[in-house]
């Protein structure tokens, strides 16, 4: 018995069928003495259909307005859930964002949760009331309606965990957990029972799309525990947590992230303080540089590689042109390549980590091009038409076949 | 130059172009230097979509969760309006209902505006931001959103154009105004200019659809003036206001009503009191009682027939049949009968409209079940099957051919 925050993704409540089954989760929670409050994003295609709908309109509609429109898509779906939980015959409320109490900064599109005020959210629970919560959404200071981006449903659900001290943030997805790599194309992928959250932040950041990583910062900030688990099969899901048991495992998973460009820079003047302008200038436009790697070039320059998301790709390339003046030869972008990681919070006592990596690799006439390493993971970057060869030799030296 | 409350039905808005459309109108005026609020319904079949979809869930839906799920409709339509205003490059904003103020009483489903608070409203207005509403919502006193019922957008429209004081409520529909008659039955039908708010409520009672009763009441209570007119055609519309001119005119119209029930008692016994005891009966059942006609009857019994909605004629006989002990025979209902009214403020000081009426039905050989008077308007109860010949002939009686 506790008091435990769920949250079920658009896909969980797509059709009527699917709101019942999530509204049967619920309730079989409830009946156990349980106090339950359900984030919900919206059905299916709903947000998709709606921004055709406005683009058919304005393709440059404002984005105070596209909150006010999507916001709507979250409305229905909370409205829904809550009747098919009425239809049972158990206590429920709907409640959208503002009424649940998030107020976020005013970044319309991809705005942040700055407090939640739990008031009616306590009333409600006070009342053994279900609660179902439109995800997804808040209020700014001006009272309009805000989103909350990509990925905000998990966001709305931790925060709620957060103020509320809930006993557990359950986050249902489509996948039964964390592997330790992707399932669908690794056969003896093995799902993780529990992660830290510094782990889950990696994978999450590294290309695995279970949580969104906002919500994991958060719920790291705030030391909410999360669970990732399944709408369609009942099974204990993955532990997200401040400290996870080891399992006598040193490596939580094997990754792929294909959302990558590589940008070379050959014959930047070898002069102090030239990197720093260089990236400087790219943050001024909101690029992240992931893994960077400069060398001693011939004469007096000298060459930078780094990586960038593909979307920023060409928009790095000509910043960097007209900073500093180079030939089109000089900077290459290619974006056929992967990063292939391997992320543990266990490998930094491990030495061997790295080794065994790159010698899986090597044996596979995989050609490293570059290497990133932190306290939890290492990165390579790899041609891209290798990488699903990559992921499964790398997790096959670190999960051999039972 | 003015401020102008405007308000656009669902079928104006039902698609893109139609957006475009009122967008265009509400530029027009706005470009002209007024001021502008528009309401908006939802697009098309939204509302209806949405029932059918909470039907699937849960027929029994309470309330409260409908409200929460119909009100996404509005608040989409009035998103996609601002965004096509948007792109022409004018300044605009979206309000939902409890943004624009608009504060009711409990009653989910069918709410009672208590107040609109138009902080919001002027503050916006002031910007020179053409102001968009979501029409058919507001919140309780519990924070919770509810919506007007049927035609509540007409009544959000006249409820800002009266917290505004605003100039003129223009009601866009999709016809040009209100008519002498249905002007898609009768072919020399006219449009009038003007028209008094108590003879456009005895016209939308008796059936003519073009503007929710509760919002005719709203502007004759607070004195706003409402022009009806059309979405599609730019001509000037009907104009509903305390006075109206004459035009030569005495009859506003002749109207038709079908959703009629008439219900004969025979042999209820003849004492006093027993047609107070009937009608409290049905009252206490929120029955609406319309004609009624009272005959001494055999013996020491009399007949009292009424009518009463088509929807209300089952329960009715039921009643009375429970609370004198009556027998079956003794009830009759009848639904194949229409309603035939002539309205106009002029007619009480001249004593020739009726018979003009009856005459023009009696050349036509349509027998007259039952009469009601009042100042303004003259009803008459008929076979259902001679209902459009008697319209045309009466019309043809007061609006001779031109």
């Amino acid at each position: 018995m506790g008091l435990i925050v769920m949250k079920f993704g658009g896909s969980s409540v797509a059709n009527a069928e699917r709101v019942r089954n999530v509204a049967s989760i619920i309730i079989d929670s409830y009946k156990k003495g349980n106090d339950v409050v359900a984030v919900v994003s919206a059905q299916g295609d709903t947000t998709d259909d709606l921004i055709e709908k406005a683009a058919e309109i304005n393709p440059k509609a404002s984005k105070r307005e596209m909150d006010s429109l999507l916001s709507a898509g979250e409305q229905m779906s909370s409205a829904l859930l809550a009747m098919a939980i009425e239809a049972e015959g158990y206590p429920v409320v709907s409640l959208l964002g503002w009424q649940a109490g998030f107020k976020t900064d005013n970044v319309h599109g991809s705005a942040r949760i700055k407090t939640v005020q739990p008031e009616r959210l306590k009333n409600e629970i006070g009342k053994r009331n279900i609660v179902i919560v439109a995800g997804f959404q808040g209020l700014n200071s001006f009272d309009d309606i805000t989103t909350l981006g990509r990925g905000g449903s998990d966001t709305s659900a931790v925060a709620i965990a957060a103020a509320l001290h809930a006993d557990r943030c359950q986050i249902y997805t489509d996948v039964e957990g964390v592997y330790t790599a992707d399932p669908r194309k690794i056969g003896n992928a093995k799902k993780l029972a529990e992660i830290t959250y510094d782990e889950m932040l990696e994978l999450a950041t590294l290309g695995a799309q279970v949580l969104n990583n906002r919500s994991v910062e958060m719920a790291k900030k705030y030391n909410v525990e999360v669970e990732v688990l399944s709408s369609l099969k009942r099974v204990p899901g993955t532990i997200v947590k401040e400290v996870a048991k080891m399992e006598k495992m040193l490596i939580r998973g094997v990754t792929k992230d294909t959302d990558v460009a590589r940008i070379s820079v050959i014959g930047v003047p070898n002069t102090p303080g030239i990197a720093f302008k260089l990236f400087a200038k790219l943050a001024a436009k909101n690029i992240n540089v992931d893994i960077i790697l400069q060398s001693v070039g011939r004469n007096d320059t000298k060459d930078i590689t780094f990586t960038v998301a593909k979307a920023n790709g060409e928009l790095a390339v000509s910043i960097i042109k007209e900073s500093f003046d180079l030939a089109d030869e000089s900077i290459i972008c290619d974006t056929s390549v992967a990063k292939i990681s391997v992320v543990g919070a266990g490998m930094e006592t491990h030495p061997g980590t790295a080794s065994k990596m790159f010698e899986a690799l090597y044996e596979k006439d995989i050609n490293i091009q570059m290497i990133s390493t932190s306290e939890i993971k290492i990165s390579v970057l790899i041609d891209i038409e290798q990488a699903d060869k990559a992921v499964a030799a790398v997790h096959k030296a670190f999960f051999p076949e039972d």
